[in-house]
């Protein structure tokens, strides 16, 4: 039985109607791709995004914030949508098994991911989250929040910037290795994982953003996953993307890619996360990684589809 | 090893003061006292209340409910709750954990309560939850939200009533259960868990609210504990509770309790369920409940804490 993690856009979820209703439609359809692999006889760990849905909860925090109903930190309202958008799935999970004949176990994991207190994204916050603020509205937001850090976002206000500190480890992995093991499909590290710091036995919350990309690949690697398949809207890695001459790729080495990476050559924020976290995971493991569309889970499972990075190339 | 199912309340995290902070201050001291399980040797299975929580979520919601971010219905929120209580809950049991030289895992399980469409609760929304209104926004609030049920709430105004149906199911005991056996310390059906209704494989979120203490007996049994413990604000369950003549319960079988019950002697929405729902787990199982106070619970532990209800009193 192959052990696969699959990372799901949070924008597979919200891409443009917010509704719970509309947000449940696509979830639905994204779950009718990803039981494909239960199908093909795979067991499946689920990670996913948040960004959209963590962006709203803010908004909605800070509308009502209050002596009586303060607006909750980062930590928890990451926690918030790992409890909405994990119940979602399930839910959708549930059916969609059951649909197909198939009568296996599904539950969302509340996850937190430890991150490292001297990790240099601390030291330059740049992930944007929550409102726009207008230039005259910068003063009286810093002096509600002197700790935020505002930056100018492409012509269209001023927003928050977050640091996205890289995953050092996942703290229920052990949990979530035997929940794996008892053969239940779990749904982990929502939104990549609650970040929090280590002080001693201590785990504190902390303001801000982990890639969901990298944290799928820190748990594909501490559960011993065989595959990590990062989902997407794109079908596969490209060279030259949007270029006249761009390459889309099938079979990748890790070394060749590795080069293209060095060059800069992937979008900041967009592919480059993906294929930095596929490389983690084929370098520490030895196992392939795919980086795909969701709408080709059936190719991909084939083989057919996305961009498989391998530690060695097939490809003589 | 004895296998442990604790309920505690809502008001044991949210009583006064609303921020994150002091919130997880109030988990830390609950943790503190449910680690004595642990250091017993017994096995922990966590429910918890959302009540505040809940009520001042969907205050966030409905304050910036606009067509960019519309506000989640109940079910979601219910979800976004287990999510963040869980959070805090997990965390602090881990830390207290590891402070006491012990090495469990512990996660938090999103869980969905199946309710019966039929249930005669539906026809009879009697829950207040969220804010309320002034007699001249009554109309208002009802253009907005037609399916909603006011009611007027001993003089503070005019309150949504949502159905309290009772479980009768938690759809992920079977995950539970397994999660139990590998020895992980799981927190479930937080806030009484999700309420859906199953329509032939689907499960549909439901504006309900069922109560924590129903739902951890039902868990309770499915799993097979050997013990239901309700945690409160009052020591145990008395008699003419209030009275000159009150009389504090240290043992009684589940059939002299249930006289008590049925002549509606303890307080509605307070004491009842909570007896009720301890009766129902040891009618079933044969094994006893408690109710007592949150900070017996080393008493409890020894058997001189809180009330025990007992399928034959061992009084002569």
């Amino acid at each position: 039985m192959t052990k696969i993690v699959v990372a799901l856009g949070g924008n597979a979820i919200l891409a443009r109607e917010p509704s719970a209703q509309a947000q449940r439609k696509a979830v639905k359809a994204a779950i009718k791709e990803l039981v494909n692999f239960i199908k093909n006889g795979d067991q499946l760990i689920i990670t996913h995004g948040n960004g959209p849905q963590v962006g709203n909860l803010l908004l909605q925090q800070m509308a009502a914030d209050s002596k009586e109903n303060p607006e909750m930190p980062l930590d928890t309202c990451g926690a918030m949508t790992q409890g909405s958008i994990g119940y979602w799935l399930q839910n959708a999970m549930k059916e969609e098994l059951l649909d197909n004949g198939i009568n296996k176990d599904v539950i969302s994991v509340i996850t937190q991911t430890n991150v490292d207190e001297n990790d240099p994204a601390f030291l330059n916050p740049s992930k944007p989250i929550g409102p726009f603020y207008k230039e005259n509205e910068v003063t009286a937001v810093m002096v509600q929040h002197p700790n935020w850090k505002l930056v100018e976002d492409a012509g269209r206000g001023y927003r928050r910037v977050v640091p996205s500190p890289k995953p050092l480890e996942i703290n229920e992995y052990h949990a979530i290795r035997k929940i794996v093991d008892a053969g239940i499909i779990p749904i982990v590290s929502g939104g990549g994982g609650i970040p929090v710091i280590r002080k001693g036995n201590q785990l504190i919350g902390t303001e801000a953003v982990i890639d969901k990309d990298f944290s799928a690949s820190k748990i594909a690697q501490l559960i011993g996953a065989d595959k990590l398949i990062i989902l997407t809207s794109v079908g596969g890695v490209f060279y030259n993307y949007g270029k006249a001459n761009q390459q889309e790729l099938k079979e990748v080495s890790v070394d060749e890619i590795q080069m293209h990476i060095d060059a800069d050559e992937f979008a900041k924020g967009s592919m480059m996360p993906k294929v930095e976290a596929a490389v983690d995971f084929v370098r520490k493991t030895g196992n392939p990684s795919v980086i795909g569309a969701l709408e080709d889970v059936q190719d991909i499972i084939k083989g057919t589809g996305g961009t498989t990075i391998l530690k060695q190339s097939m490809k003589v």
